[in-house]
C-alpha cells in the first residue's frame, strides 16, 4: 500500500521566506511550488526545484490568484474561466521553463488557496484549469479533490489524476472542506490527525465531521509546512503510515503515471 | 534584399493599453511581446499572440525588469547574472506556454528597456540572457545590437542572431545608442529617419552622429508604436523600403533560421 | 437649484493613462482621485490634484482594493472591516500628503469599484470606511448612495454626506445598481441618460428599472470619463442641467459643508 | 550622556514577516517603519505603530523605492528628484494617517536602503527628501549621515536633524559606508561592534577603516534586527552603553526636538 504526501513549498518572495521547506523536503514526497502570483519568484522557484530534485521529491506547479498581499487566499469571484485558463498557463509555463534549467521534471499541477476552493465548486473554472494543464502536457497530473468539480474536470479531459485528502482539515457533509472560519475546521492534534488519515486510507473513504463516510480513491495526503507544528504533524503522520505498512511515494508512482 | 521590422507590442496591463498594436501589426513583420514584468499580463499576452498569428507577424518574447511602475526603463544595476537568467527563463517560459495555447510559434527573444541597455554593455548579463534562451530552445533567435555584448554573447553560445538597428535613435561613437537624456538622441522626422535607415541598410553600416561608419550586418529595424507619430514613422519607413526594392519579412526568414 | 458632477480621475499608473481627465475637468465639479491601490501613483495623484486645483474642481480621495490588475473591480469578499479601515486610512493619508504639497484641499472620499459595491451592502465594511474618514478629518465629505449601507454608516458617525446617483447606470428595485453583468445595466444613449438624471433631480427620487420611485436627496451625479462616449454623455448632461436652470457646483457647496 | 538606538521595523508584507520586532522593541529607542513601497502594508504599519507606542519606542517613517521584490535595496539611478519627493510624500503621508488612528506620534523620517544610499551622495535627491518632510511637518526629524548630502539638505531646509552612525558597518575614507560588496564591510562580532560604537560616541567622531577620524555629532546609532545575531548585537551594544553611563533615549529627546 502506497500513498503520496504533498506539501506547498517555495512560498517566499524576494527577501521573504515562509514555511520550513528543508524540514518538509525530508518528509513529503511531492512539492507544490508557488509560481509567482500568490507567492514565489523566479529565484525561489528555481531554488525549490533544485532542492526538490536533490531530495528526490516530485515537483509540481502550484498556480494561484495574482494576489501577493492576500497570499492567494482571498476569494476573487466572477473571474472568467478563459482568463483563469491563461493565468494558469502563464504560471505553469514559467515553472516549466525554470525546471528545464534546474534539471527537475515537473509532474503535477495543484491549484492554490482561493483558486482551488472556487474551482472545486465551479465546473467552468475547474475545466479552465484542466484545459490549461492539458494544453501544456497531457501527462501532467492534476491534483484534485474526490467528488468535487476539479475531479470531474480532470476526468472529462482525460488527465492523470491524483486524488488528495487533507490531513488537518475537517470535511463537511458534501465532501468539501469545512470553511476555516467555522469552529473545528482545522485539526491541531498531530496524533488525532494522523489516526484519521490512516483510517481514511485504510477505509478508502473520506470521513466527514457528521460521521458520513464517502468512498473515495485516495492517492495523496496534503500536509502543511508553514508552522513548526505543521512539520511535527507531518512527521507524526509519516511515522504512523510506516507503522501500518503504508509506504510514502511520489504521486506519479502512486497513480502509476 | 530583405529586412525585418520589429516592434514592441502587448504592452498593456489589466485595464491599461499602450501603443497602437493594430496599426503596427499592419506594418511590422516581428512583434516583441511583453511578458508580465515591465508590462503585459496573461490576457494581453495571449491576445497579442493571437493577433500576431492572424496578421502573419512573427512573435517573440520581450522580457524586462520586474518594474511595472517604471515600465522596465529604470536602470537597476548590480543584478546578479544568475538572477537575471532566471527572470528571463520565467518570462519567456510563460509566453511559450500561452503561445502553445494560442497556436502561435515564438521565434525570438529581445530584452526590453533598461535590461537591454545594461546587457548590451555588460558581458556577464548578456551571457545570462543568452543562456536562458539556449536552455529553452537553441533555435530561438536572439535579437542583438551589432558590436555590443549581446551580439558577442549570442555568438559565443551559438544562438541564431538577428542584428538590429533603431529607426529613431541616434548612434554614439561606440555604436551604442545616444542616451535619451542627451539632445538629438531621438529622431522625430519620419522622412529623415526613413532615409537614414535605408542608407544604413544599403551601406551595411551603422551611421554614428559623429559621421563614423561602423560596418555591420543589419537583419532587423526596430520601430516604435507607442505614439501616433511612431506609427506614421514606421509607415513612412516601410514605404521607403519598398521604393528601394527592400522587402520586409519576419526576422526568421531574413536570417534563414 | 444646484448639483455636483463627480468623476473618477487620475486613474493612470506609471506610463499608463486612462480616461480623458482634461476633458472631464472642464465638465465635472468634483474629482475622485485614485490613491495607488487599484490605480494611481504618487506622480499621477500629484498631477491630478494640481490640475483639479487649477480647474476649480473639488478634489477627493478614491480608495479601492489593492488590485491593480483588476482595477479594483474584482469583488474580494471576506475582508475584515478593521483591515479595510486601515487600507482606507493609508490611501487617503497618502493623498492628503500630496495635496498638502500641491496646495489643493481634499474635501471628499468616495470608495471605488468593488470596495464601494461591497460597502454599500455590508454595514460593517461601510462603517469601517466611515471610521477611517472620521479619524482623518471629521469635515471630509463621505460620498454615499442614498438608502444603502454607506449612507447609514455616514449618518451614524455624523460625517457630512453627499448622496449621489449614477448617470449611466440602471437601478434595481432596492435602489442599488443593476449588476453590470445584466442586460440594460448601463445606459449608452447620452440624451436618454441626461433626461433621466434631470427627472431624478427634479423629482427628488431614484427611478428604478421597474418603475419604482424611491424618494432620495440627490447632491451629486456620478459621470464617467474613461471613454470618448462618456465625455460626450457628461457634456450632454451638463447642457441639459443648464437648460433646466440647475447649476453645477462642487459637492461641498451643494451640501453646504 | 544620551544616545538613540534606531532600528528598522514593520518590514513584513501580507503573510510575510521579517526580523524580530518584538525583540528589538525591547532594546531600541526609535523604530523606522516601512511604508508599503519596499516593505510594509497598512496592517503591518498599524500594528508596528501600536506596538511602538506601547513599548515607549519613538515611531518614524522609513520610505524607500517602490521595489518589494528587491526590498528597496536595488539601486535605481536616474530618478527625478521631483518624483522622489512625491514618493516620499505618499509614503510618509500614509504612515501619518495610520498613526493618527493608532494614537502614536510620528517623529522622524529616515530613507531606506538604496534610496538612502543614493540620497547620501546626490544633493538634489537629498533635497527632494528633505522638502517632502518639510512640507508635511517642519518638526519631523530627518535622520541623516554626518558629512553627507542628507545632512546638508536637512541643514539647508532647517529641519531638526538626528545624525546617525551604523553599529555594524565599516566606514570608508569619505565617511560613507563601505559597500556591502567589499570585504570587511559588515562587522559580525557583537563585542567588537559595540566597542567601536562606544569609542565613536565618546570621541565624537566617525572612525574609518583607514584609521581616519572624522569629528561628527552623533545622536543615534542604527542597529539591525533582521537576524538573531543582530538582536544579540543590539543587546550587547545597549549593555555596553549602560556600562559607560550612556543612556539610551528616543532621538527626539537626544536632539531636544
Amino acid at each position: 500500500m502506497i500513498v503520496d504526501l504533498n506539501c506547498d513549498m517555495g512560498e517566499g518572495f524576494g527577501v521573504y521566506r515562509l514555511g520550513d521547506d528543508a524540514g518538509m523536503l525530508a518528509i513529503a514526497s511531492s512539492a507544490n511550488i508557488a509560481c509567482g502570483f500568490h507567492a514565489g519568484d523566479p529565484l525561489v522557484m528555481h531554488e525549490t526545484l533544485t532542492l526538490a530534485a536533490r531530495a528526490g521529491v516530485q515537483a509540481g506547479a502550484h498556480p494561484g490568484f495574482l494576489d501577493l498581499w492576500g497570499f492567494g487566499r482571498r476569494p476573487i469571484h466572477g473571474e472568467r474561466p478563459a482568463d483563469v485558463e491563461k493565468a494558469v498557463l502563464y504560471q505553469v509555463g514559467a515553472l516549466l521553463a525554470l525546471a528545464q534549467d534546474a534539471g527537475c521534471p515537473v509532474r503535477h499541477v495543484k491549484t492554490h488557496g482561493a483558486l482551488g476552493n472556487i474551482a472545486n465548486a465551479d465546473a467552468d473554472l475547474a475545466l479552465a484549469v484542466a484545459r490549461a494543464i492539458r494544453t501544456l502536457d497531457r501527462d501532467l497530473i492534476f491534483v484534485v479533490m474526490p467528488g468535487l468539480e476539479t475531479e470531474r474536470a480532470g476526468e472529462r479531459l482525460g488527465l492523470p489524476l491524483a486524488r488528495e485528502i487533507y490531513a488537518d482539515r475537517a470535511y463537511a457533509e458534501t465532501g468539501n472542506l469545512v470553511s476555516r472560519k467555522l469552529p473545528g475546521a482545522v485539526l491541531h492534534d498531530p496524533v488525532e490527525a494522523a489516526e484519521r488519515v490512516v483510517r481514511m486510507i485504510e477505509d478508502g473513504a473520506i470521513l466527514c465531521l457528521s460521521g458520513r463516510r464517502i468512498p473515495a480513491r485516495i492517492d495523496s495526503i496534503c500536509v502543511h509546512g508553514d508552522t513548526h507544528g505543521a512539520v511535527t504533524m507531518a512527521a507524526q503522520l509519516r511515522a504512523d503510515l510506516a507503522d501500518r505498512g503504508i509506504a510514502v511515494r511520489p504521486m506519479a508512482e502512486v497513480i502509476g503515471a
